[in-house]
């Protein structure tokens, strides 16, 4: 089999054989198939598409390029969620203590926040002492042990992905959604869990800039999973405005903490107690939806969540006593009001643009080698659906910097505002199971 | 200026800046543009295409990409032709002497063969003693003497276009007009003519398959040159069945030499009248097209176009009693007659199979380091248009190997018969000109 037939056939618009997506997987893993053919081929892929068939043989294919991590030490249900990636999304550091609390098994391994998105692992970081690097035998032994470990990616995971992944960063094709559901899927797959939520999120600070296009990868996604075997379903959620209040690594987890005290945000509680529910069912502890609700609102209620978050950070060597009294923070030097300039009521809030000023600000990295000052970010005063009167704070910026006035502008300038009142959206707009 | 921002430009069916074409093909040269982004913009150019103006910067910008060649020092108009290669065109070596022995000025850069297409310079060096590798300064001193020079590319001439080919060649990117079209005037215009005139083939031994394809790269072809400020023709010609009747090295020599006696296959002829005359006139020595034929018959007829292909030959160091006695050419060792298995009346000759049984009898090379047996190849005993009957003999296989019934048989198979009648196509379909 030569590479260039098969970019070719693939450029004239035909369906690829499953020999020949494994020709290629393997191929470009061992180096034999070189950059400059795979790059060839993805463009190819972006034009041409891909069918059901392919992209579930591409997704086997890349799960299987390296070691797969086996969970079967764990008894039970392996619940996974993956969030395609926001601003504020502090999801998992306060669903993974409730599913668990509630008697799931949750063997999470998450990433670092890069741009104007932030990592879960950064975020764990916050609190002082915790590691999230742990081994294979430990992680297992910690999910037996309290229902829940989140930890940094093992390198030997799916190299596949690693590889194109960050071929197709420089050649223009990552917009394609076989690859980038390829991509999610193979990693998630490879993680060994038997039941996958996926958080898919639209709008001006996620990957899908529109409805459609978050509805198209995640059906996608789905397909896959279930075409390879495992339980897996989606939500839709709306990032056309960061999720919850804060942005920044410790005031994310500080939102997270008094989420499990029943003081969250009403969309960050929303979407918790949904994605908690779904993978409750999935996990086969709730029977029905309303019951996966209520089992979430009880752990939260009784404080069994919380008391779960403590044990993941103590498992991980982190400083409960943080979690504990979250006035222990480190805070930033400056603490600066972003007052409005006129009323009315927030129509949109731009996530991207408040991402990309929490970067700014030191709580993200612009590239992977930049530092992350955990205690900057930003705390939104408004939400979508809020009146504002003129000189109210919409959002108070935390950092460490000295001339930032333009992100200051920026973070302003993110908030708009209409003359007539907003309703408020709900924040999950399409579950999708097979 | 990002790379990755071009690619993605032109994934997205945006037309290119004349600077991000120029920082392309700068940078590929250069080697700061790797090759995975190179192959990534071509499959994103065969799928979006390039507009008129992208098409003459990309074709500037390689054709600068190296040295170009200083025709200065020949007096006169330098025209030069080229052709997108077919089966059996040895028009170089009739059509050449003829225009120089009508006063034009040829300074001609060729290539050797490569599958089922022969090369002009291969051809040439059938004539024992020729010599193709010739600087540039001598090169321009025959062409001041003689007229007439035809030579090896010195490789230092687009170096953009030497790399870009190799890598489309492997990464399914050849099939573009915008990329042959530029890659073959970017040569040609740093080759130093003048004028230049396309002899674009179409039919199965041709690049192009369709009359409609050769006439779309004959169209880009001539805008380009139109755009650069030389006058630039084209001429549309069939290859739906070889050109002439030889094809294999020595055997198209003789051929050559024959259509300088007046002897020549009636297709060849009219071919070399046609592109002729068309020189002639962009050389402004003939003043209208008829002119120009009747130069070059008369070329033939008193024998000054014969004369020149001596003196060409002569003053590469090649043995001109060959030219005077063909008979000299070594004759292969087997000289097969494949003859019709039944009636009919040739319709078409399938010039890539000729051209792939001429290579397999020893004409031709698989790949670049493959010998060629000068005296092997093909003679047609039938042309599109002739009656047979059973048992005639439709062409004659030369060649020093064995066990090549299977080639005997492809050959026969090329000559489809029809029951009935068959018109006689002209050789060119199409004249294209600004």
């Amino acid at each position: 089999m030569r590479m260039v037939d098969v970019i070719e056939k693939k450029r004239d618009g035909y369906e690829l054989t499953d020999e020949e997506i494994r020709f290629f997987v393997k191929g470009y893993t061992d180096g034999s198939i070189p950059d400059y053919q795979a790059s060839a081929l993805a463009m190819a892929i972006v034009w041409r598409g891909m069918g059901k068939r392919e992209i579930a043989t591409l997704t086997d294919a890349m799960e299987h390029s390296g070691e797969t991590i086996d969970l079967s030490g764990i008894k039970g249900i392996k619940v996974d969620k993956h969030s395609t990636g926001g601003v504020g999304d502090k999801t998992s550091l306060a669903l993974g203590p409730l599913v668990a609390a509630c008697g799931a098994k949750l063997a999470k391994m998450s990433g670092r926040g890069l741009g104007h998105t932030g990592g879960t692992l950064d975020k764990m970081e916050s609190v002082p002492g915790t590691s999230v690097a742990i081994d294979e035998k430990r992680f297992v032994r910690q999910v037996n042990e309290i229902g829940l470990a989140i930890i940094g990616q093992t390198s030997e995971i799916d190299p596949a992905d690693k590889k194109l992944y960050a071929l197709r960063d420089v050649t223009g094709t990552v917009e394609s959604i076989p690859l980038i559901a390829s991509s999610i899927m193979s990693k998630k797959l490879a993680s060994g869990a038997d039941t996958i939520l996926l958080d898919v999120k639209f709008g001006s600070g996620a990957f899908m800039k529109t409805i459609e296009e978050a509805k198209k990868l995640a059906e996608t996604m789905v397909d896959i999973g279930d075409s390879l075997g495992r339980d897996t379903r989606a939500i839709i959620t709306d990032m056309d405005e960061p999720l919850g209040l804060a942005v920044g690594n410790s005031l994310e987890v500080k939102e997270a903490i008094a989420t499990l005290h029943g003081e969250g945000p009403r969309d960050f509680v929303e979407l918790v107690t949904e994605a908690g529910a779904i993978m409750l069912e999935q996990a086969k502890i709730a029977k029905t939806h309303e019951e996966g609700v209520a089992l979430i609102r009880k752990a939260i209620a009784d404080g069994s969540g919380f008391e779960k978050q403590k044990e993941l950070f103590a498992a991980q060597g982190g400083d409960v006593s943080y979690l504990e009294h979250p006035e222990k923070f480190k805070m930033a030097k400056r603490i600066l009001p972003i007052r409005a300039e006129r009323h009315g009521y927030v129509s949109r809030i731009d996530s991207l643009a408040i991402g990309v000023s929490a970067m700014k600000l030191g709580a993200g990295r612009a590239t992977m080698n930049d530092l992350i000052d955990m205690s900057s970010g930003i705390i939104l005063g408004k939400k979508v659906g809020d009146k504002v009167e003129k000189g109210d704070v919409v959002a108070t910026a935390y950092t460490n910097k000295e001339g930032i006035d333009g992100v200051l502008k920026d973070i302003h300038d993110a908030f708009e505002l209409s003359k007539s009142e907003v309703a408020v959206r709900p924040i999950v707009h399409a579950y999708i199971r097979k």
